[in-house]
């Protein structure tokens, strides 16, 4: 019988308000089967942990603290943006790796990220066996922008998209409240450089009777159709809300919130897509407007975070740990949607290979004809992930969030230069 | 016995998490003393309702309706942004006001807004009697800016107050999983053009270890101090958190989000304060960073309304109708603080004309020395007001807000030009 290894988890990219619970999953599960895997080991800021040998013993951290990462919001063993270069590029750091992994007796490689992450745990798949150290590479989807291809949906999506839902709401509340006299458009700012995920949540409310405009990635911004459905809407409701995603461009590329914009210096501003479309709107239509950008606040969102999706990233977690207890290599665990309502899904999985490098956007048919809306078939497909709450504990009216000991594992190879 | 007379209420100004609540206070206790007060005429957006004759007979809403008041955000009725000139300037639109009340039976004047409506309301108290109309005129304290004098808070800012404590803590997770390798510095824009209230519920995140820098409209900014706290603290902990307030300025007066900017064509840019502390930080000390502004999300977020807020401003509508019936005129309900732990107060009552026209800022010593957060003494008077929470109901995902049918009144009176 083989020796029982141990295991390495890490969290990648962009953090979400349930990364967490997929660790939780993940070192939960890995406990319970102590006959098969040893120690899990988590990477101090991702995959550079793993690089500069700097573990953390999750171990040392007591049942209580692991069950509430279950609810706590970020990268508790912190993450990174750091993407390996292809092997030819660069062995070193591949071969660093499998150093490390041997040094500490990993064999379990648990990697939790997006689309790049998914490009990585796949080459750390193919080559640890060229390599002369077999180790089995699963990897945990994570992305607020839901681009990964054959799972239906990326844990982190969800709670995004419910955050985004409710503040669309309220705010819409708010600013008819407000337009008899003052403020008669709203402009509200989501994440999404290239897909609209996260935008399309806003149009939920639309239900509701609220007037709602959505600037999508996927479509080319057309300035004068998009404030003649702006007039159109303040003319008929009072007024109106504009949900505008950060990657929303005109045909030439060019993103709306690269307005050119310069300070008094000459120095080039950054700011962002609402308000440009603000400014926009009171140039050509005259209207008062207010705008927010919500940038952190909606990924973060744990107080607000939807039940299914904190479900789902805990399942994809414990799923991961299962399919590598028996045996799986190369592969991520995936949520196969069996019905939309009653939402029905079951946990399967895809190859590695598959999902690398693979961005899903949003279909044609999920958007409206003119562009602006979302369709019957996308509330279908988003009113399951947003279903449910999933409250965290409070203490002096704020959110008890745990923060971990982050014990370092005793360093055994020379110091590496990333 | 005198004649039964009805009751005016109106929401005025910026709208809150829970100005629907004080709507819920004054209605359900009315309607519970059906012997002493007839109907309750809601003003159409606000105080332009009563002078239009505009008038929303809250009779025709059912009690589950009403209820529902309790855990719906914004203004129900439409509030407005209409400031009554003086009575000097402007004796013809008391003269309306009157003419409207005395068409409608109205005998009480209830007004939810803040200190520019307790002023409009303490003129209302005054003129009637010399007009030949006594009215009797209550306010009901509502800001979220919290700077109305004598009650120790107002109903609206204990919410925001959460919502912005709770955000800055989940944005500040995020900002330290990312802090390695990529954004150190995140900024959070909140409202509060004069008083620092909403930003100093920042301030409460930093028992949790989180080092926040607040930039207050009370404590004249000054750059290099506020880079050199930046820098500290980025280097002590890896990641610094700031939250600015929209109203935060220069010596000269000039705010910060005021920087010259201009778009491609030489236009005016509007920019918010986050992104301006921002970019002020990258160019000096070259720290990635993300910035969010909260503007409506955060006074509408009734998803994180505090519990105490949304039963103080119940409580104070409550009251307001308890002192018309007591006979008061020229009053408004206040809360007076007891003691801070445990969390005690009892509804108390106000002269109109030691409310009107002053507005109370942050005292120097709830700030800092360093005037770069918040003193013990600070988070003592502030962690009572974000105790608990209030969540509504939901369905399908999203909030259960309710939409009165806000049938009109039938109008009596000629046409009123404004």
């Amino acid at each position: 019988m083989a020796k029982k290894m141990n295991a390495f988890y890490a969290q990648s990219g962009g953090v979400t308000a349930v990364i967490n619970a997929s660790a939780c999953g993940v070192i939960e599960t890995a406990r319970k089967h102590k006959d098969k895997i040893g120690k899990v080991y988590a990477g101090r800021n991702g995959i550079i942990g793993a690089l500069t040998e700097d573990l953390i013993d999750t171990t040392k951290e007591s049942a209580t603290a692991i069950a509430a990462l279950r609810s706590t919001p970020s990268g508790a063993f912190g993450s990174c943006r750091f993407k390996l270069k292809s092997l030819e590029a660069n062995k070193r750091e591949y071969a660093r790796l499998i150093e490390v992994f041997k040094a500490h007796n990993i064999g379990y490689f648990f990697y939790n990220g997006g689309g790049d992450s998914a490009d990585t745990c796949f080459k750390v798949s193919q080559l640890s066996e060229q390599m002369g150290y077999p180790i089995q590479a699963i990897h945990v989807p994570k992305t607020v922008d839901n681009d990964l291809p054959i799972t239906d949906c990326c844990p982190g999506f969800g709670s995004v998209a419910k955050y985004i839902a409710v503040s669309t709401l309220e705010a819409s509340f708010d600013v008819r409240s407000m337009a008899k006299t003052s403020t008669k458009v709203f402009v509200l700012e989501v994440m999404g450089r290239h897909a609209g995920w996260i935008a399309a949540a806003g149009g939920l409310v639309e239900d509701q009777g609220i007037p709602v405009v959505i600037l999508f990635p996927e479509i080319e911004f057309d300035q004068k159709k998009f404030l003649a459905r702006v007039d159109k809407l303040v003319k008929e409701h009072g007024y109106c809300t504009v949900v505008v995603s950060e990657g929303c461009h005109y045909p030439d590329g060019k993103f709306l919130a690269e307005q050119g914009t310069r300070d008094a210096f000459g120095h080039a501003q950054l700011g962002g897509a609402a308000p440009v479309v603000a400014n926009m709107i009171k140039d050509a239509l005259g209207h008062k407007f207010h705008w927010a950008v919500a940038d952190y606040l909606q990924r973060a969102a744990r107080h607000i975070a939807s039940k299914t999706d904190v479900k789902q990233a805990y399942e994809l977690g414990k799923k991961a740990v299962e399919l590598a207890i028996k045996g799986h290599n190369s592969v991520m665990p995936t949520v196969d949607r069996l019905s939309d309502s009653p939402y029905k899904y079951k946990i399967g999985m895809a190859d590695l290979k598959d999902v690398a490098n693979v961005e899903k956007f949003m279909p044609r048919d999920f958007i409206t004809r003119d562009g602006f809306g979302i369709t019957e078939k996308c509330k279908r497909y988003l009113t399951p992930l947003i279903q449910g709450e999933d409250y965290p504990k409070y203490k002096d009216g704020l959110p008890v969030y745990v923060t971990l000991k982050n014990v370092a594992v005793a360093k055994k190879l020379a110091t590496f230069k990333l």
